[in-house]
């Protein structure tokens, strides 16, 4: 290394991280400059010395993954990017900040910019999705070795993120794995929006990291060189390490800092001149010393070699094939394709969550990128297959995660194992539970993350556990959610085919699987994957059709006998399984016209049949259509009872229809 | 006290709360049988030396307060309140455990059962609920002092409520606010649904709870004596209390217990006859001694000379009057009517967010129920009136409460606080973060519990934080909820409107506000609250009407500016703002078929506006209407870019209707 006469100090590489942040926010009028100011000395000792990453390959399998859970600080991550070289964010996309077209969001979108490993923003999420990222680096360092997989996972979370719930359950899983790759700089500002962190917490934070097992280390997070020492003693430490950097929120804005003022708005252009004067910067808005950029570029060029030597270390691997496929991780219709035969050839009566793990012990024995887990409801999730080791902190190999009663947690981890790469994350809880981890569906919705959330009991067909674990509204508010494709297939071939599909998919997918026993109904139709189509005729009328009945998953069996005593009384009635009502919404006009031909034809009547809100049905039976379902909360009974109770039945229905017809 | 051996001891009437448990879950073939066998000592204990309750009168405003967390050992609570006198459940109730009709459902349900304070089995949330109830109870006593307010809140909680997230938010805001009264008893069996904990934990709890200012203590649970020791030291502690109960998971069931297979199943006839002689049990199923069901009915009148002085008590007040209408809680319309009068008189273009705040300037100086608050975006939300004191440890008389970045934990203990009674809880975050405190809404719907949601930012025009920040399927999917109202207010007028609505409501409300200023568009209608109705003809056409068109909130202004583009082409346009979609559902046919004529009526095209998901607006349009919306994620710009972007301005819908007309 270089004396550090020599070069700029790191003081004045922060500085300019400062100077980008305060520029960005002023020019845009919005953004959040307090945070970068006051972690850009500890962000420039951990890019600038222990980061291992090369902006010429953002994409480098064993670059260490950077995380800035408090995203709001975007500009923290535009500016280190930017400074080390990456090809973007250039200085205009930087200009550009929070304007259409930039990749310079306001909060960080790894779908924007090469060296966003995540997009952060929602707090606690970040810190979270770290933790799964982290448990596919050792599970793919545990197959694969440290020639080709040895990296960490560094993260910076603020208070908001320690404070949020998931934190909890992302540092106890994170502690109980042993995960000590993963490192959170914790940007200790005492600050929050409203204020002083004294009005709301009196916790003592790192007392309870160390409860979970992890190393906690304190700094004073202006001073680069202390920053740079705790990072020593972190990756030396076997366990996960919170490095907590004290620091003042806004550092360098003379008159705002160490206040909330800081944290969301644009300073004003007389404090930033202020600033700019205090800190020594150049007097010129988006201007960086030369000596400065050249040190920033120096740093950013310290993996190169390290990455050279990574390359040649691959080709020289035996298991070069092997890993190149497992990060491309394709999916291939051939994993399921035997179980699919042996369905057709006979399938018998089964819950689709058994279905599922039929279907998982096909997947899980055909490939071995899958990990699997459940939020402490296997035995009911169907999410274990034979032969399937845990995932632990001895055993980094296993492919099976006990995650504990944590659905946020795990939600947000697959997310980051999906991010990572090599794995394909799957876990199960309740479907009523998808609420607890909402949040990391949505973000794995936005980041068109491959998670598979194998969701079960989905309707009142669980039955005596009651309304507080009946989904109702569950199917319809997620189905409601862009970029998420929701299955609930009505039998075993069905909920291969979702697998399938899902397996398939660049984004998530929930599979909602039913807790009862279903009998097949798809053998009735063809070998292709209609599943995938999202809804297909599965029976068509005998009689003149006057009645088309939709339904999904459990219904599916309930519209056929409907459709029987239909039939029975001379009347057509045509049965359309929907699956998928994202993907049959995605089919060209000629096959929906197919399935449901024009809604204004008045004499055939749409009826839609599913144990959930009919809000949202409207789409498919139109207004003139019946949409059967459930509009409020269930109860505490068997599931026969409830069905009959809630007119679930083809009994209950069937004169609805018939009175609807004025017959 | 009578001395111990004139009586059964404690364990005689523990083990009748774990035959009780073991028949009824026998007879369901259903239900947790594991944890009320394990914590029966502990919550003898409890109900009968420490708790203060009357069966006779299961409302008594100062009795403590009980929660079950781990609500699947919900036949706990049903055998406690049988044995200590309340008129339900009966034996009759018991025996028809998790059968349609029994009050015994599953899961505790309040809305069923007089002596259950909360519905619980979410995991965490009775816990977070029951450090509201404690806020209230410490809130209610600064006013009116200890004759009136003077009681405990109580809870068990399992490792699942533990492990949840949302513990980490109510611990820390329960240690925060010094909640001394809240004292919760940890079941600590070592056991989950997969097995020991420690497949999934390696957390020391009690560290944990003592970083966050709680007192811990450690007890054998299967001693009554030692646990009523530990709950005097609880009681007489000014911090929060987590008692460790050291216990067995389905203690007496002689091959099962300590497994988790006595978690979630029946025990088998076999293994609950050996538990029956194991325990001295009477050999017939559902049979309680009668000396030990004489101590426990003994039991439950101990707090009736202690009702009949407080009510001495109440009588004697110079307060009564005020306590007894605070309790009720009962809206009023002219809190807002001033405040209504003025805005007819002139309204200013404004946030709705800002709206709300002067709407709540109005409630909170007329009434001093209400109880504000935000996850730190006080300033964002507009929660916060002038002179509303925090509510803090050092003054419980204040009436605005700084939850920190908790929303999970601010929503379950806002539950809490409604569920207690005495106040009208209101707090706010981002509609987009509405899905981290999710399942705390469903419960506050499934409850009907009085919570008003104050979610701004509503939309992608809050603009520049970008996708992340900005809700598109959040209105659809709560509108999807059963049991909760969700308001999107076009103005001030509106959102006054919805504010008396809200408080008006048994249960729970969303208030979806704007960031950005709206113009007044409601003093073109009447003065009743039009709100209330959920939609009403705000502009009637005036060239003959072809189209309908349905907007809410911020583009309510949009659709006026379409209507005055379509009569200048001489195409006739009613405007319809539809604040609250189920309010409009609830009204008579009439008045819907008036605002929204048949839309077979193909000669009238419907036309929604609502920058949000389009998905399930069908039931407003009609297949052949149109919607105009956002079925994607946004981005990050400033809001007037976005609308144009995505295509929400006058200019770019208007060309998409006149279209659709043919012109």
């Amino acid at each position: 290394m270089e004396p550090e006469t020599l070069q700029p100090t790191q003081r004045r590489l922060a500085n300019a991280i400062r100077a980008l942040a305060m520029d960005a926010v002023e020019a845009a009028n919005s953004g959040h400059p307090g945070m970068p100011m006051g972690m850009a000395d500890a962000a420039t000792a951990l890019f600038t010395r222990h980061l291992k990453y090369d902006p010429a390959d953002p994409h480098w399998p064993d670059r260490d993954r950077f995380v800035l859970s408090a995203g709001h600080g975007s500009m923290l991550i535009y500016a280190l990017l930017h400074l080390t070289g990456y090809a973007r964010p250039t200085l205009d996309d930087i200009r550009n900040f929070r304007q259409l077209g930039s990749p310079c969001a306001g909060h960080p979108e790894n779908f924007e910019l090469a060296g966003v490993e995540t997009t952060t923003g929602p707090l606690g999420q970040g810190l979270a999705t770290a933790v799964g990222m982290a448990i596919a680096e050792r599970h793919l360092n545990a197959i694969y070795g440290d020639d080709l997989v040895d990296h960490r996972t560094f993260v910076i979370a603020g208070d908001g993120c320690l404070m949020e719930g998931i934190n909890h359950e992302a540092v106890g899983l994170a502690g109980h794995l042993k995960l000590g790759r993963l490192i959170v700089l914790w940007d200790d500002n005492k600050i929050t929006i409203d204020g002083s962190t004294d009005l709301s917490r009196n916790e003592d934070v790192m007392a309870r990291h160390a409860a979970c097992g992890w190393q906690t280390l304190e700094v004073d997070g202006l001073e680069a060189g202390k920053v740079g020492q705790a990072l020593d003693k972190a990756i030396a430490d076997e366990r996960p390490t919170l490095i907590r950097c004290k620091t003042v929120i806004g550092y360098g804005a003379p008159n705002k800092q160490g206040t909330a003022a800081t944290h969301g708005a644009a300073l004003g252009k007389d404090e930033v001149a202020a600033a700019r004067q205090g800190l020594g910067l150049d007097p010129n808005e988006f201007t960086i010393p030369a000596d400065v950029m050249d040190a920033w570029r120096s740093a950013g060029q310290r993996g190169s070699a390290e990455r050279a030597e990574w390359h040649r270390r691959l080709d020289a691997s035996k298991r070069k094939a092997d890993f190149l496929a497992q990060l491309e991780g394709k999916a291939d219709d051939k994993w399921l394709k035997p179980h699919l035969d042996t369905l057709f050839a006979g399938a018998k009566p089964v819950a689709t969550r058994k279905a599922s793990e039929m279907a998982l012990e096909a997947i899980n024995a055909a490939v071995p990128w899958t990990i699997g887990g459940s939020a402490d409801l296997t035995g009911s999730n169907n999410t274990k297959t034979k032969g399937q080791d845990a995932l632990t902190a001895d055993n980094y190999a296993g492919r099976y995660i006990y995650y504990g009663i944590r659905e946020f947690g795990m939600a947000a981890a697959m997310n980051g194992m999906a991010l990572h790469g090599g794995v394909i994350p799957y876990g199960g809880t309740f479907l009523v539970f998808a609420d607890y981890c909402r949040p990391a569906i949505r973000l794995s919705a936005l980041q068109t993350a491959r998670v598979i959330y194998v969701m079960t009991h989905d309707s009142i067909g669980l039955g005596e556990d009651g309304p507080t674990h009946q989904p109702v509204e569950h199917l319809q508010s997620l189905r409601a959610m862009p970029g998420l494709e929701v299955f609930r297939p009505a039998d075993a071939v069905e909920t291969a085919e979702a697998w399938a599909a899902a397996l398939a998919n660049d984004g998530p997918s929930v599979l909602a699987l039913s807790r009862q026993n279903l009998r097949p109904v798809r053998t009735k139709a063809a070998k292709e994957n209609l599943t995938a189509k999202g809804a297909y005729r599965l029976i068509s009328a005998a009689a003149a059709r006057k009645v088309i009945l939709i339904a999904t998953g459990s219904e599916v069996e309930i519209a056929l006998d409907v459709a029987e005593r239909l039939e029975g009384q001379g009347i057509g009635a045509d049965v359309v399984s929907m699956p998928c009502t994202e993907r049959f919404d995605a089919q060209d006009a000629a096959y929906r016209e197919d399935i449901l031909p024009d809604v204004s034809n008045r004499d055939i009547l749409r009826v839609s049949i599913e144990a959930g809100a009919t809000f949202g049905w409207e789409r498919y039976t139109g207004l003139h259509g019946l949409r059967i379902g459930l509009d409020r909360f269930g109860a505490s009974a068997p599931a026969p009872d409830l069905y009959e109770h809630f007119g679930l039945t083809s009994e209950a229905i069937t004169p609805k229809i018939l009175e609807r017809l004025g017959k």
